[in-house]
């Protein structure tokens, strides 16, 4: 594939402006999840009577802020590993900011139909979409890998850490999807620790200050 | 707790990307409130008039509005006496984001609920919001002073000051909140009479020229 | 007034902070028009009829981009001339800001009532809004001018042209608005000229390269 | 035409500004995109039938998705060649801004209307609308080309290249457009093999590592 007009030139510029573009994207979508919560009290309802009601509304909203909160930490200590952006890099990472951008819908499934059938319906999508995007940042890692995208200061040890952490995360997202054949909530709980996990467990260290 | 990938090294850009993505959290919120504002004549009924009805929701439109542009300055006068970030500061800023991307849906029903008890109802939704923004300030800062992640030019004074004034912060939107049980506006006009003092009103003097 | 925590220190950052701040609100405001713009054909009608009938909605969409695209290209020119910022020009900002983003509003209102006297009750607040953002481009001008905010490198004759340009454009923009006594459509026209005249015509020369 | 005010001084950083401002509103309008997805069961409806139903939604998100972020990656790449930017040039980015905001309109009218003629309908606005960007981009390089605006580090075989490829976008999506007189699915799938293209095939080569 030819080099294009996009990766010639001044790289690490082209790296902070696709991390700046994509957390234009991040800080937009979960900043909308609060647009699908609706609290309208029906004929005679008291409306304290109606927020009790919105409550699996509001775990909802709180579940998916806080995936979206803590992908934007992982997407930034991402991008700070990058040297150069390519095309396929491009493509991988607006994939990423799709399936992302997506999660308000199965967000407010989620809130919509909390058992039964469509509960197990809406939570098989909301896991699959959170699945999808540790899928994308494998891919991501992947191509920097592949493509030699990365700094030259990350070293072995650092790139071996953060792929095993991203195919733990994949399965550790499929594992809590499926989770809802049990249980729609155990989804939403098991995602919810994953994400709390990956933010305050132990992580690679960064191999140089100069990361 | 491990220092993770997150915090190592170049912790000085970390904390301008964090400030970053919570001034476009916080940028997208403050737009997103004329959303809910619906002015919609029934049958009949002039614009004019319908406009007249429609003041509790341009009230309370003004009201969230003034609240998010004057934490937006707080937040940003805070941010700059961090020198480095770490990963529960990183949770307690998002917690803060999340509790100022939840006020659009109180400050709904504080315009569509303005008497009796569904008033109350709604104001201490709106008046606890705020008041759990006040407490987020708060963890940040302690987080701050605790951890280490402060600026060396910054001194005992300041930091004093900056304390006791988060702490007042808490319980002028907490009593804010509570005056709602006498009346629902007056929560209205006390937490905004709250955020002009904030902003308007003597503030610790920063140190050093260098802050 | 105290001179505060805000405005103490790196005032140019400040400055630049409060820019980007301002330019994420303009951006997200001028964006979310097209959500209030609805075609949705009646039963038996067709799609083509129905986006015929969407026209007055499409040429509101179109009117309030260009007013807050030039906006936009306004507030940034002023800017660039800011030395410091303190909290007075924050609170006007704000307000420039809250004006600007209350504009979606009015402009589904003048798309949904274009005669009569509704029509003209909506360009009214309208004509009204954006009156009232130019009456805080003047607010903004005359605190950046009296509390001595500017780049030293601004002479007077640049002061001189940027003040007398402000006030014509509150009173142009009043005169605009009160068309729309004679007919509805004329406001709008007039601003649209209006906000042309102001990105293409004439305007005052930086005194200096360094501008 | 006089040199006004926003051109005068420090272009560099004006055409920053500008890219800036350009990021924010296509990183909005991409994200805003999935608030026009509904998937809402009828009476008796499983959730997985419904699902099924939005697919024609959830194609359309995707390919909208596709072009919005495409056009962020050229928009950048174009950028990246400007040295200066004038009032034709800031009207001109602003008329393209206005047709990418537009995109939630058709995208919404192409997922709900599939077939016969208002199938047809939806999808010409929907590939007008992406000729209308294709056009625009083609204005904007005319301008920077005929007012001098680049950088002098562009040389003319890029030019050349840079020319060619624009022309060939405005016919690639003109008679993508028209396919839909053949069927509407054809036009979505010609628009979006036309993004990867432009994105994933051979580009001019810029002149120089400065660029």
């Amino acid at each position: 594939m030819a080099r294009g007009w996009w990766s010639g030139g001044a790289q690490r510029g082209d790296a902070a402006r696709l991390e700046a573009f994509s957390d234009g994207v991040l800080a937009i979508a979960i900043t909308l999840l609060i647009l699908e919560v609706r609290v309208e009290p029906e004929e005679g309802e008291s409306l304290a009577h109606a927020l009790g009601h919105a409550m699996p509304q509001i775990v909802a909203y709180a579940a998916s802020f806080l995936q979206i909160g803590i992908m934007w930490a992982n997407h930034h200590a991402l991008f700070r590993t990058v040297r150069q952006v390519d095309q396929i890099l491009l493509l991988a990472n607006l994939l990423l900011l799709g399936f992302v951008s997506f999660l308000p819908l199965p967000t407010r499934l989620v809130a919509e139909h909390t058992a039964g059938a469509d509960g197990r319906t809406a939570m098989l999508l909301y896991g699959g979409t959170l699945t999808a995007c540790a899928v994308m940042f494998n891919a991501i890692w992947w191509r920097l890998e592949r493509a030699g995208l990365l700094l030259e200061s990350i070293d072995a040890a650092f790139r071996r850490d953060v792929g095993i952490r991203y195919v733990i995360g994949v399965f550790g997202y499929l594992v809590a999807t499926l989770l809802c054949l049990i249980a729609p909530w155990l989804t939403l709980l098991a995602t919810a620790l994953l994400a709390l996990v990956f933010v305050l467990g132990p992580s690679p260290r960064p191999a140089t200050a100069a990361l």
